[in-house]
């Protein structure tokens, strides 16, 4: 498979064209950042262990007939996926209350929340991803009612497998964000990482034992031991 | 109808118990406020204006079987109500684009909402009154899934009797704030005041010429002038 031109360069992956128009190369760099992208940082190693927790956990979201956009890992650090046309959504779903939804609204941290809450935020950066409802997305054209219904759906059978998953390595799934698009045909289809920069994961029983993005957020400890550790946890059987 | 202890000290309504059990005083104060509180004044003879205006529309609502605590005016600026278990969300209704649907997510002012945009947001002055969601309001206890599809038809019937009212005095209905709670039937009813202070309305056919709240926050007239004027306009057959 050919790399060819860059098509999209975001915070910490690289996505570039290949000699197929329906295939997109995504390569998961080194770079980590956080707050909006105020504190940012290089990672020897980050991306290779993103990079293979995400091709892990895809092909069992595959596995449960969840359409998503995940080919193959090409390299240890580069997927070969389907092209996509984004939804401009970070979805978000949580199993138990953590990070802005104690901020925002005063929940206790770590309490359950069952159902899980989803919640959108317009991806946006200019405007700092600003979160949005249903009504809100739809007057914006992002996405049709049928649409966000089939979303929230696949969301949340996504959750349902990754958790289910994770509780074998004694991990609990605290939250997580998604992100979606439309392949050729017009099928939801998951895109996006699903790695320690997008899941919130705590050592299992634990309130706040994180093993993700957070200990690089609020500088708990080593960042790379702590994914190094993580992703070998998620990827044993 | 004797007036006894205050009940609640709103930023510019106070609310009084009654020798009834079921039944509130609402007394509408000249207090006027904008931007979290951050501005405030007051504006002899506000609160007249919008008790006036409120007394006017709420029947109006009732003759279309919407349920509501309005009961009667006592005095200018006094109204009896049911006594109504509030539930802390503001219930914004927009047939319009305008204030912060066009600073947060770049709609341009004055575009046309179809169907209406509802947006639910957290009554809690502590926190910034904070979006959420439906997950969120269920997930907080504050209302049940039930509850918010209930208040969610009321707030757009509500919407549909006000704009069509309005219209006819050459006011175009851009936004509104609402408040629901339950009586002690636990029926949902509307609450709270309709009037400048909760409704942003343009003069028909503009784009952005304010007769509401935003010549307040905005400073683009004699506040007083305005209300006495829209007051006058609405209350007119």
């Amino acid at each position: 498979m050919k790399q060819g031109d860059l098509l999209y360069l975001g915070k910490a992956k690289s996505v570039y064209l290949t000699d197929k128009p329906d295939e997109l190369l995504v390569v998961f760099r080194d770079d980590i950042t956080a707050f909006d992208g105020q504190k940012k940082n290089v990672l020897l190693g980050k991306g290779v262990y993103n990079a293979k927790v995400t091709a892990y956990l895809y092909p069992l979201l595959e596995a449960a007939h969840i359409p998503t956009h995940f080919l193959s890992a090409v390299s240890e650090n580069t997927h070969l996926v389907r092209k996509l046309s984004m939804i401009p959504l970070e979805v978000i779903v949580r199993n138990r209350a953590a990070g802005s939804l104690v901020k925002n609204y005063g929940f206790s941290e770590g309490q359950v929340l069952s159902p899980p809450v989803i919640v959108l935020d317009l991806k946006d950066d200019s405007r700092h991803d600003p979160m949005v409802n249903d009504d809100i997305v739809t007057a914006l054209g992002i996405a049709t009612t049928g649409e966000l219904r089939e979303i929230k759906r696949l969301a949340l059978a996504v959750n349902d497998v990754l958790r289910e998953n994770l509780a074998k390595k004694d991990l609990d799934l605290i939250d997580m964000k998604f992100e979606f698009g439309r392949d050729a045909s017009g099928v939801i289809r998951l895109g996006d990482e699903i790695s320690m920069d997008s899941m919130r994961l705590w050592d299992h029983g634990s309130v706040g034992a994180s093993l993700d993005k957070d200990v690089y957020r609020k500088e708990l400890g080593d960042v790379m031991e702590t994914y190094a550790a993580v992703a070998e946890r998620i990827c044993s059987e």
